[in-house]
């Protein structure tokens, strides 16, 4: 057991990155169901379907999951009434400021963790009372700030500064890189791209093939 | 004791990389002395200079130390001639074809560790036949390649491909850093830019102080 496990209530602490359109009922409930943490993704900004995937998960697992708030995209506070009233436990918040919701999160006892990808941000994070950080590094996909910080850079440089929970994201695709990260002060990870590729994810097999057949440079393709 | 201690022969399996002009008798004599491994530079290309730090290091210290030749800046099979000469034991190679002098280095009983920034490179000084690698993530400052792989993700590439010795160089600063990477595989480190903040370091304390007060992006003023 372990803070981040604590606050996800699930077998491991791993958790499922909400990537737009894929990280919909399909794929979080089967990462629920096997004791991972699924999250559904609000970032497609098709809020309308992405309200029918929340309320499809509850016929599709018993075990918790999680959704995303990309800040930044929300076009007005309809997705967030909508959690509060649907009873979700756990938020991440990431692309923009992480007090913006904070307050109507946390009275309603709902777990925040905020994304970040540089000190800074953490600690303005920290600052607006968050429960824990999604630390990511530039390794990851999805939206990240411009300065490019490796994860372990990144984490350690955190560590220095707070003892929040922390859950490390970017290029872990195994218990190897998850013990590494662990080891320099995380205690859950997020995958996006390895799970992706997994049979249980909605993508075309063309796209999930692409990766398991990628090489450590394959990002190199869409710079 | 593990692999990479074997081949060192020092106390601790930590290495100061081979920067120009401040790898030199001073600094690394210092790390030596303190139970790490340091190394002589031969990159700045001031070849007598050079030679001659290698023969103040037996004045300086009675414990092991390298040499790093940069091979694509060597002029002459000069230093190379000087190296099996002064009865070096460790050399690390960099920047070029890592067959280049592995016939006559390791015909002189001399351990060679091959600095890699990518799997492809790895597995190049794999089939040339080195002892080890120097896994250099991007992270870290010095000669690299193009991908900008994270130390993380090139340390499990290359280790699912190769069972061979490696030493974790790029963002390591501490024992927090080293456990991280050996959690993932490696059983050295390389530390370079946190050596040069060191007290033993010959750089202008202007230089020091910079590095000591930068954040996890101060690599940004650079690019």
């Amino acid at each position: 057991m372990n803070r981040v496990l604590e606050h996800l209530g699930c077998k491991y602490p791993i958790v499922q990155a909400p990537m737009g359109w894929i990280a919909r009922s399909q794929l979080a409930s089967a990462v629920s169901n096997a004791g991972g943490f699924g999250i559904i993704e609000t970032s497609s900004g098709e809020v309308e379907n992405c309200k029918a995937e929340i309320e499809k998960m509850a016929d599709l697992t018993d075990k918790p999951f999680g959704i995303n708030l990309p800040l930044l995209f929300l076009k007005d506070d309809s997705m967030v009434n909508f959690i509060v009233e649907h009873g979700v436990k756990f938020v991440t918040t990431s692309a923009g400021d992480p007090s913006k919701y904070i307050g109507v999160l946390k009275d309603a006892g709902i777990t925040v963790y905020h994304a970040v990808p540089n000190v800074a941000g953490a600690m303005k994070a920290v600052a607006a009372g968050v429960d824990g950080l999604v630390v990511e590094g530039t390794e990851g996909g999805g939206f990240k700030g411009m300065e490019e910080i490796g994860l372990l850079v990144l984490i350690q440089a955190i560590r220095k500064q707070s003892d929040i929970p922390i859950i490390a994201a970017g290029g872990i695709v195994d218990g190897i890189g998850m013990a590494a990260v662990f080891a320099a002060g995380a205690e859950g990870i997020q995958m996006g791209t390895r799970f992706v590729s997994s049979k249980e994810s909605p993508v075309h097999d063309n796209f999930k093939n692409k990766i398991i057949d990628s090489d450590e440079a394959w990002y190199m393709d869409f710079k």
